[in-house]
This record gives C-alpha cells, sequence and structure tokens, in this order.
C-alpha cells in the first residue's frame, strides 16, 4: 500500500522572523508519524496572501494531507481564512455551532463577546468545523479531489487539544492507513549511551518488522519499539515477547510505558504503600512541589511544602541547626538531612524530601562549584541522601534535581537497587 | 532599493518525523533579520536527494540567499555534499585547507583522523570554504546568477559560529542590505481583542512603512512594530513616535519591551522598592515559587514559601483560623486573606501572596466551580484580593493565576489601576 503523505505549513511572520521557536510541526509531525502517515516536507511562510497561497498549491501536489497551523486570531495580521476563502474560491460565512461555542467560552468566563470575537464564527463555506475546546478561532477541515486540508490555530495547546481528539482520529477514518503498533518503555536514572549498551544485542536481534528508537529527554530515555504488519493481534503478541526480553535487562530504571508520566506514577507508588510526602525546597525553588500537584488529585499524598530560599526560613520554619549551616554550610549532606526530617516532622507525613544546592550559573566555590547539589530522603527509619554534580544549565540542573528526588521515593519504596 | 530575500532549508529525517525540535531555522532567522535580510520561507526535507534538490530548484528562483543546514555528518545517511555537487553539477575535490583543519582538529584533541573523517576535507570544486572552529564538517559558500547559497552543519553551536563569524558580514558586503527595526511591546492582564479593541484607531493610522503583530500567550499578549526603511536613525525616531502615542492607551498593561521577561520585571520591582516577598501557595502548587526562582539572583527579593496543600498546613504554618475554613471553606476570600497575613509574619518579609482555588478538572461544585481562584496580596498596609473565573486546563489555569499574582506585584508597587 502506498504511504500517506503530509506537508505541514505554519504561517506567522514571528515565526519568519526568528522571534518564537516553532513546535507546532515537530508535534503533529511526532503524532502523524504514530499513525503511520509520512511527513515529506515542513514549510514556514509569513502572514502573507501570496506566499500563503503559492505554498498550498505547492503543498497540494505533492501530499495527500496538508496540515497548517496560524493565522486564526482575531486580529488584522491574520489571514488565513481569508486566504483559504480564496485558494478554494469560496466565501466566509456565519457558522451556528462556531458561533454556539465562541457565545459560550465568552459566557463561561463571564466576558462580553465584542464584535472581533464573534467574526471568529465566520468559516469558509465548504469546510467542516473542528471545535476548539481550549480557544475561540475553530479548525477547519476541508476535502477536494481526494486530498484533505486541515487549518488549525498556532496556539499549541489549542492545536494539541484538536490533533489528539479529532485530526488523527479522522485522517486515519479518511485514509485506511497500515497497521502500526508502537510501545515505549520508559527509564529514568541512566543515560542513553549506558542504555543503549546494556540492550545492544537485544536490539541486533530484533526481526525485520521491528524498530528501536531512542527518544532522550531531561533524566529521562524512552524506547520506542515499532512494529510494522497487517495483522493487529499478532503484531501485539510479538511485541510483548520482545518486552519481555528487554524488562530484565533494564528493569531497575523502567518506571513505566506508553502515556505514563513519572510524576504520576510516583504519586500511584505513594498510594499504594499508603504514604504521605512533603518537600523542603531550596535549590529547586518549587519546581519539586509543582510537578507533584501538576498531577489531579496529588492531595491524597502531597501534604505541602516549604520552599526554604532564605537561610532563616531553613532554620526558623524547618528547624536547621545555625550550627549545622555555619559548620558546613546550606549546601551539605548535614543540612539536607537536617531540612529533610525537619520538614517531615513539621508537617506531620511519612517522607520528607529535600534539596539544596547551586542551580547556577553564578555561586560557586572551587570546593562547591556550580551545579553541586544535595538530595535527602527521610521516612523515620530510612535517611538516604544523594549528591549531584550537574553541568547544565540553571533550569535543567534544577529540572534534573527534581527528577531524582522522585525516583528516590521509587527506588525506596520499591527495593530498588540503584 | 529592492529587499534582499533569504530562503532557509534545514535537512534530516530526524526533523521531518517529529523526533528533535529545530530551533536552527530561528536563530538563523533572527540573525539575518538584523541585518535587514528578509526570510521568506523556511523548509524542512528529509536525507533524500530528489527532495533536495526540487527545494533547491524552488529556492532559487525565490530568494537571493539560501541557507541549508544539515546532512553534513561523516555517515552513510548524510548527503548534503553529494546532492549539492549533483545541483552545481561539479564534483567532490580534496580542499588541503580543510585537510589541514580538520587534522588540526583531531591532533588538538589527541585522537586518530579516520579515513571517514578524512572525507570531510573533501569538498564541492566551485565552493570556497566555510571553516569550521567547533567541528569537522567545514562549511560551503556557493555562487551563482548573483545568488548566494550557504550550506552549514546542522549541530547548532557549530552553525551559530559560522553565522556569527562568517556568513553575516560576507552576506552584508555581498548585498548591500535595507535597515528593518522592530519593537516589541509586552503586556499582561488584557486579552488579545480587547487589546486590539483600544488601539485599533491608532493601529489603523500608521504609516505604509510599519506593521503591527500580535504574539499571544498565556496571560501575555506581545505587540511587535516592525518599522522597514534606508536611514537607521530615521526609522528609530518615527517607531518612538508611533509608541509615544500607544503607550497612553495600554499603558496600565505594558510591563516591558523586547527581551523583558516578567518574572525578572517583577524581581526589579522588588529590588527597586527594596521589599522581600513570601507565597502562601495551595492551588499553585510551587508555580508561584519555581517562577520567581527561575531568575538568577531571586534570593536578593524571595524569602521562601509554604506550599499549603493541606488544610492542615493551613492552620498549622500558616496560622489560618480553623473557623475561617469551617465558615468559608479553603477557596475564599477570608481564607486567602489568612494565607497571605500569615506566610508574611511567619517568613518575615514586607509582602505575602496567597492563592486558593480549584484548578481542575474535578473539585468544583455548583458554588464554586472549577476554575474559581482567589489571590490575596498583603503588605501590612494594604490587603488587596482578586477572584479569577478560569476555564482552561489544570496546567493553564495554574499558570495564569501565577502571572495573575506576580501582576499584582506590578500593580500594587506601581500603583496602577486595573
Amino acid at each position: 500500500m502506498r504511504k500517506v503523505l503530509a506537508e505541514i505549513i505554519t504561517i506567522g511572520d514571528e515565526i519568519l522572523y526568528g522571534q518564537i521557536t516553532d513546535t507546532n510541526t515537530q508535534h503533529i509531525s511526532a503524532e502523524l508519524d504514530k499513525v503511520g502517515i509520512k511527513t515529506i516536507r515542513k514549510s514556514s511562510v509569513g502572514d502573507d496572501e501570496s506566499e500563503i497561497l503559492a505554498i498550498l498549491k505547492e503543498a497540494e501536489q505533492r501530499a495527500d494531507i496538508i496540515l497548517i497551523t496560524g493565522g486564526l486570531g482575531p486580529t488584522k495580521d491574520d489571514i488565513t481564512k481569508k486566504t483559504l476563502c480564496r485558494y478554494f474560491n469560496t466565501e466566509l460565512k456565519l457558522n451556528e455551532v462556531a458561533l454556539a461555542e465562541v457565545t459560550e467560552f465568552f459566557r463561561i468566563r463571564n466576558r462580553e463577546l465584542t464584535e472581533i470575537n464573534k467574526q471568529q464564527a465566520f468559516l469558509p463555506e465548504n469546510c467542516k468545523m473542528i471545535s476548539n475546546k481550549m480557544g475561540t478561532a475553530p479548525g477547519m477541515w476541508f476535502e477536494r479531489n481526494g486530498k484533505v486540508f486541515i487549518s488549525m490555530p498556532g496556539v499549541p495547546f489549542e492545536m494539541k487539544e484538536m490533533v489528539r481528539n479529532y485530526v488523527l482520529e479522522n485522517l486515519q477514518k479518511h485514509f485506511k492507513t497500515p497497521f502500526i503498533y508502537h510501545k515505549i518503555i520508559k527509564t529514568i536514572g541512566i543515560g542513553e549511551s549506558f542504555l543503549a549498551e546494556r540492550i545492544a544485542q537485544w536490539e541486533d536481534n530484533l526481526p525485520e518488522n521491528m524498530k528501536l528508537a531512542y527518544l532522550p529527554s531531561i533524566s529521562e530515555v524512552k524506547l520506542r519499539l515499532t512494529v510494522f504488519g497487517e495483522e493487529k493481534e499478532e503484531i501485539e503478541r510479538s511485541a510483548a515477547k520482545q518486552i519481555d526480553q528487554l524488562l530484565p535487562l533494564i528493569k531497575n530504571y523502567v518506571f513505566g510505558y506508553d502515556e505514563d508520566e513519572f510524576e504520576k506514577v510516583i504519586g500511584d507508588i505513594l498510594l499504594k504503600n499508603n504514604k504521605k510526602i512533603s518537600f523542603a525546597e531550596s535549590c529547586t525553588g518549587g519546581l519539586l512541589s509543582y510537578s507533584v500537584t501538576k498531577i489531579p488529585g496529588a492531595s491524597r499524598y502531597f501534604q505541602g511544602a516549604i520552599i526554604a530560599y532564605d537561610n532563616e526560613v531553613k532554620v526558623n520554619q524547618l528547624g536547621v541547626n545555625p550550627a549545622t549551616l555555619n559548620e558546613y554550610g546550606a549546601v551539605s549532606e548535614q543540612t539536607v538531612k537536617e531540612m529533610a526530617k525537619g520538614v517531615r516532622t513539621k508537617l506531620n507525613t511519612n517522607i520528607g524530601i529535600a534539596t539544596s544546592g547551586i542551580a547556577g550559573p553564578s555561586g560557586g566555590t572551587p570546593e562547591k562549584p556550580v551545579g553541586t547539589i544535595w538530595i535527602a530522603y527521610d521516612d523515620g527509619e530510612r535517611v538516604i541522601t544523594r549528591k549531584l554534580q550537574l553541568s547544565w544549565s540553571r533550569e535543567v540542573n534544577v529540572r534534573w534535581t527534581t527528577l531524582a528526588a522522585l525516583n528516590m521515593i521509587r527506588t525506596t519504596l520499591e527495593n530498588i537497587e540503584v
């Protein structure tokens, strides 16, 4: 069967002038890839009618699917909708469903529907509307000569919602895409090259119809096993067999699969063990708490935290001994131990975790260079500490520390050797 | 004078499949923009000869400058150099300078020059070599019929060094470039459409050589004024004149310009007013603290925070009266007021800010639906509260609340009416 081909077009002067990073094309192409649609080209053009018309015509010649983001806002520089009318030789017409949705969007927010927002309910006559659950500009689905054109807002979270809940499903229905099965195995605490070494032999012996990809991000490495074939159950069975052979090689690092989110997995472990947790954060500055509370329902295991940025807070709120700070400094094993114990007793939880370090870019000394970070875990019986020596940016150092701290919950409660 | 036009082409399957975010095109276009070269299109194609040849031919017809990154590595899937030979109908030839440079690159690092790396010194006969000071693949400069083609490695730091130290200077010499001036005005607390309505008349009266764009994100809207012309000072003067007329229309919402970061602006306001701050976070769960501590040097004005996720923490650590919680609930004006005062006195700061709300997706009631959020600001003299009724995802609701809370610091300390 011939592959279904897609092109992605992003529209916006802000992209052409380099004022924003376009992450939309990456997201869309990765999602298309998962359902077996091949992206053959990505293009960005400005908010310029003739440029948009030209790229649409070119893309229509090459691809089966043309996905467009951007230029749907209510302001004058957003001309995508008008240009699509021109391209399809049609006109804008009030779409009653779109009007109802944008009216409701404003009603819920107790805000008045302005004339300019009402314009968003006008859509090209020949399109199907795609609901925008996160904003006011609807998406549009066009068909012509067997090809599909999809226009979506440039705001990433609006676009992502449409891709997830409408676009992928309808593209799969419209084009009968071949069967592809993906299984993602998620690891934490091991670098990509070490992981690759451990599983090299297994990877070399994978059958012809399977492909492995490494998707590294901060501290996490995802392995994506892709299997191509005709028959769903057969494919899933052979994938499961391969994964059974893979797991013993890396089991201490695997925290989940597919959509599993690390912070959610940690929450589930706490729930399962019936433990409540609290944090004493210095260098992570709130990210540890925020990472945990991003998960709905975190209140079942997360009690709260003390962000002890200043040493005064470490002493007065966490009960760290001033002598400890004097003798060893804020970034030390002794201090994080007292912080972890302090927050655990103060907030009355089973487990307390503390972080203290030099996130950068400045503040280092020869003995404690930038990137020196201490973490402590205290559950009343066990006190475990870990020292990190990181060398990324401030932001990445803090994110790395956060994941390492959460991973201590997993390794300790699950009795995993590291 | 006619504008000099550029196209940027990135080559690589990993970009098409969405496995990496392409940041090269943003960097290159931003740099070109600064020297008055207009990027008219960006494209990404895979490591595929016919695709590369096709896009080169198209780009040559549209632009004066064609910048290419990627596909210069020593491995099999990197075919850019070979394809450029084909495109220019020429052949690879050993470049002695390139050979000396790659040999030196390996010598310095005490590594042996392999046969595969030696291949990197072979370049198309018709190009000028661009030295790669950060890696082993040289860049290439081609000229044909008055147009310039530049091929650079895809590794960002190698490409950036070439752009900075060779490409820009030589393009400015080759084309005599016109002048472009951008000014970004950053607003917070007003939606894109309301902003557009307020400044519609001003926008309509902008001179021919000026263009306005709206760049919205969560809670922030950036206005970008672009001015084209011949004479730098004249352009900057006329832009300043327009901005002087714009500001009175929106002044309460403008927090900064160009590279200004909101969290940094808030920090600077606190420093200027010599105020220390602390937070009592419930629904924001740490994001408020994290947003502030992302800025290096935040310890000069941020003392710490108490993340009071559980009511027990609100009572025991912040001193909220249990009767208040009983009578009004955790999500209420009364409770956030007590939280803000509690953290301010407990952590001994000038200002205390508190958040409490229902971030979603569940937990709402008819009286307090999901998205009901209270914020309080307390500086000992003034106590200011704000109620938000939001309706995005949990993540966006929390981010919006965080920005609204930080904005209260700005509006209060700067005496801004909202």
